[in-house]
């Protein structure tokens, strides 16, 4: 992980601040948690500026209104009904929708020019088919998907810089592929059954009226869900087959926590080779990660130490010194696991320090 | 799993209750959380009665001022020292208390005839070096570990019947073995890499003023702890062995959870069977547990379904029909996992009806 | 608070099990919290049997597939279509409704001479006109308002032995009338400036799906609401009123907490007499009473006390000696403040002992 | 409340940035929640930096290794044994210690002309005698109290500028005082009996171990704790009767939540005025204040509006019309109850824009 040394950026910024002009950020589907956490992050963002907001049912109504820790940083935002000519008029176009949505929305505005990075489910799954099959309906464009870029930067910066959409990763793909990048790009683990074990905060399940996330429902207990086949599944089967270039098995097993926010992802994967400093191997992954913090051996992440923070923080484990490695990968769902992420990604697209906006810490306690 | 008709049970046990007299209990150690626990069950059981309870800290104390929600129930019990005189007049002693303290009273209570239920971990693990090695203390007692039962009924309910010292399982064995019993004793999966990825509720951690216990340290957050070994992975290991007869390696990595009471274990093994009707090998098994409770295919048990009752629920899964089965196993820990589990030991030690004092249901919400 | 010695009562109940026939019990919407806490508290019930539960929205569902917590007490029990055949076979029927829904019925249900406790606040308000005002639709009978026994059983226990209607209490009513009930039938407050400042869990809000009860809405946050008028306003001031025999003003303020049961109410009242020892004032009280526990002096009740358990705890407090009396009030929500107090008014209309049923302990921790 | 458009005021910063020199902070005490906020937000603060913080007990350690959501940010800074040399060298210190500690040091410091922001109680009470009967210890010196200036800087502003020991006010009385202060200061209410009902999270508490902050006690319960005597009462009716000139009489009963940030005030006072537009009052009162919000009329600011937010949010009631008015006022007890408020007090004292440092929203959700 890179040096966050305040003193040091400063500079750099300022000194950028004055030439660039500041890029202009629509949202869509601005009511829901990433949404609004957008708009948390990016009101710390020296160089974005969010001009466009829309939803269908809070039309009108101030974004403040709605979540008042917004008050004093966004007084003169309303929410809008989507409007293809004002969304046309912004340098980038976020989708913080349910999924369905930016597929149709997208070729308009993929025809204007407009750059999209896209938070759903979308198009993240090259395979329309899978896709269809996992969303429960037809994919409406994927002459898109083909060209869209998965926006996993720790792996895929390059093809960022450039892309027009990018497919903002899934809160739990992002930190399973994490936890589990190194050992595949090294062929160091039997692919043909990984294990995910893996929990998140209730936001993750979004922002409606279901009984099933009640704080009545969900406190002082836990569970797993979908344990039969979750949507997140291909995806990063998708991800993980790409890091090794071979077919791979993963059992995936989400679970419900008590809490608001943060994915914990405990993984599993049986070694094929003798011996392996796996603690080095991960630090030299992430060395020049401003974003991934592989933590000192022996060490056990908690979810806190993100929480509102665009990180990814690691650990790596050999119990008994046996054949099954564990990695330990914690995220904030809605930061590095959705909202951060996006924006980061729109630094890569608009060749700003990657750290822009982001530089919040984990809220502790 | 049996059922709990009301209308049946009370007429059986009104009659019983005419000739039996009450069962003396005594407990050590009565100020933690497993303390208060047995004393809220055993308000509820009609044929035994706690005539002592010690504590060298809260001696002179009434139950009732330490823990308010006895008032009313106890108003007459109060922590006294302990004393061998007093706890050999009770038909039984529980131990509630850290390691190292009942072996250091048991071979004069085991002299003088009196039945032990030990909550602790003291008589747990047979191997004494083994035991030493993980709890950082000679065994003081081997000839005692010897002779006394594992106290998992649904495994040993013969061997608990005559015994005169039974160590109670730990909270995460409990859950794990009940999750793993069916298939390792039918030889179904392969022991070489078992997985346990468990979570528990603070509670477990007991009553200490520890900072990493704090409401502040815990909540809202989620980490794993003792990946490089925790002290139930050799009680675990031992009981999955004794179920299959070879030796099984388990990779287990325990989660706090932001909650207070409630285990929850997710166990992935490999099948080495093509086919087989898990649901059906899960529900014969346990068919005439009242404690135990398998649930339709397809469920996710949830840890509050348990709170506050003796019952574990399982559920299992073969996700994608792949062949890495799940299962799903939870208990509530100070009951099923503590204090309601050993109650039922002494239900089976001195005859009773299995279900004596542990009628209450899971709270819901 | 009379003693709950187990043992006493144990015998008085044995001999009565013997002559009585069990109560034949209906559940009018069985499918919110009240419903379910209903079931949980009437399986240990010795002399009531829920015959038959509806709900419109389930009919057909088995009540164990809905809450798991009830597997093994209720598997024979189904949700049905509302008919009112079967519901006037049954000796008494609970209504656990939403507003608007019992008093559809209840002239039926009269009509055929069932006795019915209802749990909703429909017959709870004698001025039909003002509860139209707060409730926003107008009363169907006022006749069987008026008739209706306000089922306080604490204040009114006379009158609901023959009633054939009782209107349960509301949840913060109970906790707040309990709290104020000594201090006015004694006339040593200012009744024209009361205040309640009182904070409720999370499942006081009911079992639908709405935004504002999400866990991450209401998780680690608080608030107050329906502060310039909550419902439970008028049906204070009506209960209040009668305690002391004049108009008396209420300013109501309720919180709504992150934790599922439990209401803490801390009131505030002016004295208007000089020297009175309002210790022993309360605890004289409630000396006969079961279900309200008059704690020591200097004590601060936790709601977690009595979760679970039908009970009120109460302590007074006069800081500093200053002329502000403080009086706090916990009780659960869902028990003393719904289906526990529901039931404690079935026995004491159907000559039962008043603590059958009713017998849990609070869950600490 | 001010605007905090981000564009505004980036402005304005850089260029000030460039002929700035770097404050030099030092922190005694640094390993409870205030010395952890203290540098989670001086980390973003463009104009201070963190050059000493003490501890005795983890002298040597890192602070990113005590706490981790500090790695990446200050990777270099390890606690030191308290050092006045050392610390003399700062431009300011800051205490984030217990009571008596910050008394104990001062006169060495205050000689050697450092100006310091106390967190702790020390020098709040002007009366040392009141402060000593509170606090159970004699007060070291009291001469440094007469000439320490209270630093509620909506209140203080002007005297906080020179001053060289500035004490930050308490959690609950920052949140207490800025709802009562625009009543009392146009003698709108009776301040004879005045009513704060508070409630706090378990950071307030400290982080410290012990049995009463566990989760296992907090958690999912709701008590009120010191209703006969708490240390803030003194405090805040000292800071009361400044703004009214004349005695006042508060009654301050504290509550603790299940949540780790957030205090909630709710205030009561009898108006003594016929006719007032309160929410006018308000609003001018606060209108050049970045950190008091007042919100629209009839709402009710939720807590986690401003976690981890340097901002008291407050509303305005007069439930039913009555006499009796309502203020809600909510802050984060660790930032504007704490940690915030004295980077706000160190901004003002060194002549900064107040809210450098101090831009982050609060987390919804």
């Amino acid at each position: 992980m890179i040096y966050f040394q305040a003193a040091y950026h400063r500079r750099l910024i300022h000194c950028w601040a004055l030439v660039v002009e500041m890029i202009k950020v629509g949202i869509v589907g601005g009511t829901g948690y990433t949404g609004v956490e957008l708009l948390r992050l990016l009101a710390s963002h020296e160089k974005a500026e969010v001009v466009a907001i829309t939803s269908r049912s809070e039309a009108g109504i101030s974004v403040a209104e709605l979540f008042p820790n917004l008050r004093g940083y966004y007084d003169q935002l309303r929410y809008s009904e989507p409007d293809v000519e004002v969304l046309s008029s912004c340098d980038v176009v976020f989708f913080a929708t349910p999924h369905g949505v930016a597929m149709a929305m997208m070729p308009e505005l993929v025809a204007r020019g407009v750059r999209v990075v896209d938070l759903s489910a979308d198009f993240r799954i090259k395979d329309t088919d899978l896709w269809a099959q996992w969303y429960g309906m037809p994919h409406s464009c994927p002459d898109i998907v083909a060209q869209a870029v998965y926006g996993l930067p720790e792996q895929n910066r390059a093809e960022i810089v450039n892309a027009q959409v990018v497919a903002a990763p899934g809160c739990y793909p992002t930190a399973v592929q994490l936890g589990f990048m190194p050992l595949l790009q090294h062929g160091l683990v039997d692919t043909s059954r990984l294990i995910a074990n893996a929990a998140s905060g209730v936001s993750g399940a979004g922002r409606q009226g279901k009984i099933d996330n009640l704080f009545a429902e969900v406190g002082d207990s836990f569970k797993s869900y979908a344990v039969p086949g979750h949507r997140h599944l291909p995806e990063i089967e998708q991800g993980l087959s790409r890091m090794t270039n071979e077919a791979v098995q993963l059992t995936f097993v989400p679970h419900l926590l008590p809490m608001i926010r943060g994915i914990h992802a405990t993984l599993y994967a049986e070694l094929n080779v003798d011996k392996c400093d796996l603690q080095q191997l991960f630090e030299e992954a992430y060395r020049d990660e401003a974003f991934v913090d592989v933590m000192p051996a022996g060490s056990h992440p908690q979810t806190r130490s993100v929480k509102g923070a665009n990180m990814c923080r690691i650990a790596i484990h050999q119990p008994q010194g046996r054949n099954t490695v564990v990695v330990l990968s914690v995220i904030d769902n809605l930061v590095k696991g959705a909202s951060g992420q996006a924006i980061q990604i729109m630094n890569i697209m608009f060749g700003l320090d990657e750290r822009e906006g982001l530089k919040g810490l984990g809220l502790i306690p």
